[in-house]
């Protein structure tokens, strides 16, 4: 029976992380993975819808290429060829997925394939073989949820991946969900040419938001020509048509991105507290068994940098650093076109606490590098704390907006104000004008405006 | 005679930054502008080169178009229209500038169109008409210096913005030139297809670039296919072909991409100290005159954004607010595909300062955003202090780099550390990544290599 400092269970950014940083603080390091190292995110979530993503942008910038003064586009003879764009999300995805085996394997971290089960507070099985854990970590990851489509024609429902595998997309898709996969893959198709319907099941897209962005994804979903039902169920007719309350919904397959569930591994054996199915944790990632932890969508969360972040805190504890892991800095990205990006708290919650703030909004259709890469919509809102001015949120629509988030979480993360952000100098012409701009605005000092 | 609290000398982005500050300080201010407001950068300069660039990068992209899964481009039919391209150039450069204008009439900023002359400590003339002031502020700008083509044939000689007008521009150029906009306007044609020459008179390019920058940028343009002459001028030979040392340089015209000289206003009435050809100032930007401030390009600065926050400065200090501008913590962009950005100290410089540092690089090809978008050249480098890990220089090459910077200079305006940066949530999978696993890197953390 090997012995190891920790055992990790998935091997999903949340896990892969924990792992790597277990092995460069010197803790003997297992991890079980039970089909590809890199998990969802890697094989079949972020980094695939991300590519294809890329690919859906080119195709519509193409479309446009005449007006950069690009000449010889036949628009007619454009085609989006779906098998050529997934290999080259597969060659991205093989490519990733050497690097962090190299990683773990760098930092001496033993791979066991195959599923686990954890028989004691101390013990993970895999198969025949049993291993001993001082610290066990699940980071199994999520699915979505399959519960919404009982009515219809099971063969109709697809999970995104499924459709890598396909010689060519159908030609129409109803969407099932209101998160943000469900607008990514709404978006990606729609942009290739697809007719595309989303179904979700509540009253808003991506709830959590900050209004203005919930409503901007809304209207731009719409504008692309994709339909948007709310609060509906999908149904089927005798004929075995697909309806959404009244509404007939032309697809050939429905695509399921329905919140998600966890993952749990086999814990028959062993008493860890859930919470709504999720492992319930404590603010350094500790189960109800303290020396089990779980990170990653397996305990609620959506994002694989909040995995990540939760690895480290949870690795970091295990070693004696007692850092609780600050959610409210972590930020949200959208990859639509321009993309969305969000941290910290939204207007509407400072109004529902009561807490009074300053807000400052700036139009990108004033920003001259948004101008210049022809993608001038979007904005950028600022909300700050009214007496100190310390940025509490920052919400984005614009073309780089997942990485121009970064400079408002290392201004939160340093407890930046609204001062602050006016004095760090902004390079010209850059999309990041805007943040500076935002800030100006809600220090009632709009430069631009 | 009117008389203003101030009255500002051109309307570049230095001067109309400053007039619209102080109008919004309730000073009564003129802006005097002799051509065009905006000035260089937004006529000129700066946002015409980074719309022809994103055309220029459009059209490179088209060509790979293919492994991105998009069928049905014609390389051999695909070409660039100049002359649409500068017509769209000119569509936002004209959105641009009423946006200013409207900004300093809102502002309640009078424009005086006409050249200034100082005849007196508070006194300005503009053709006929004379002004008084409380404060004046100089911000006239530079242009490329033109001494160094006294061999060739002047008529060969263009500046950038004399090609804008042209049908359709030549097949062959030679750039003369080793600073930025040298390497941005070689590398913009370069990449439409016309063959390019960079002669640059010092033994590198943009020596002051941390040094993995100026190499990189150096080889970039190598493999573009641009040969790049160093400590090299311009002679002719009895024919008049063109030639740096011994060698003939084929090129319809030469492009003058020369370090700049100061633009003065007449200043013959009063002893205002310079500097180099330069308006000498000090911290708050005050000329040996001390109601006479001077920002911008005609300082011996070369950004838009630099000049703009020193003309914060200025007016700010005119306001009674007397805050020194940091010249240490403002970014240098260079718009080449993909683009370059830098803040703060190079490692060559903390060498030669024998201060003890500590350094993180972490390159691009690994980084799975870059990678999805299809350029996955560049890297990140963090510099920080070897004692408490204070971050101080940040160098990039990126997708996005240009936005990118604005992280590393809020990190480095709000003191942060190592530390710090590994703290902060970077989204996944973002470019930004590439900071934190940097900053990983320098603190002996190295998580993705």
């Amino acid at each position: 029976m090997k012995e190891y400092d920790l055992i990790v269970i998935g091997s999903g950014p949340a896990g892969y992380v924990a792992a790597i940083r277990a092995g460069q603080l010197g803790m003997s390091t297992a991890i079980v993975e039970k089909e590809t190292i890199g998990g969802m995110c890697l094989n079949w979530g972020c980094i695939p819808s991300k590519t294809l993503m890329e690919s859906a942008k080119l195709f519509a910038r193409i479309e446009k290429a005449a007006t950069f003064g690009i000449d010889g586009i036949d628009k007619k003879a454009l085609s989006f060829n779906w098998k050529k764009a997934v290999a080259r999300k597969s060659r991205i995805v093989t490519r990733l997925v050497k690097g962090v085996e190299f990683l773990l394997k760098k930092n001496g971290v033993d791979t066991i394939t195959g599923e686990a089960k954890i028989t004691e507070a101390n013990s993970v099985e895999v198969g025949e073989d049993k291993y001993t854990a001082k610290n066990i970590l699940i980071a199994t990851g999520s699915r979505p949820d399959r519960s919404a489509f009982g009515a219809v024609d099971q063969s109709k429902v697809v999970e995104l991946d499924e459709l890598f595998v396909l010689e060519s997309v159908p030609e129409t898709f109803l969407v099932y969900g209101g998160n943000a996969m469900a607008c990514e893959t709404a978006t990606m198709f729609r942009m290739i040419g697809k007719k595309v319907t989303i179904v979700a099941p509540d009253k808003t897209i991506i709830g959590f938001l900050d209004g203005s962005l919930s409503k901007y994804i809304v209207d731009k979903l719409t504008k692309l020509g994709i339909k948007v039902y709310f609060e509906s169920g999908i149904s089927k007719d005798a004929d075995g048509g697909v309806y959404a309350g009244d509404d007939f919904i032309e697809c050939e397959k429905i695509i399921n991105c329905s919140d998600r569930t966890a993952i749990l591994p086999d814990i028959s054996g062993i008493d860890i507290a859930l919470e709504n199915g999720f492992v319930k944790i404590n603010e350094f990632m500790q189960s109800s068994v303290g020396n089990i932890y779980a990170v990653g969508d397996v305990t609620g969360q959506i994002t694989a940098h909040t995995g990540s972040a939760q690895g480290n805190c949870a690795v970091n504890h295990m070693a004696g650093i007692k850092v609780p892991f600050d959610y409210t800095k972590s930020p949200m990205n959208i990859y639509l076109d321009p993309e969305v990006a969000s941290v910290g708290i939204t207007e509407e919650a400072l109004k529902e606490k009561g807490i009074e703030y300053r807000v400052g909004e700036f139009p990108m259709s004033v920003n001259g590098k948004a101008m210049a890469e022809g993608v001038s919509e979007g904005f950028v809102k600022i909300l700050a704390d009214a007496k100190y001015g310390e940025v509490v949120g920052v919400h984005i629509v614009a073309p780089g907006a997942t990485d121009m988030i970064a400079e408002a979480v290392a201004i939160m993360k340093l407890e930046g104000t609204l001062e602050d952000v006016g004095t760090i100098v902004h390079a010209h012409p850059t999309v990041s004008e805007a943040i500076l701009e935002a800030g100006f605005k809600a220090a009632d000092h709009a430069l631009h405006m």
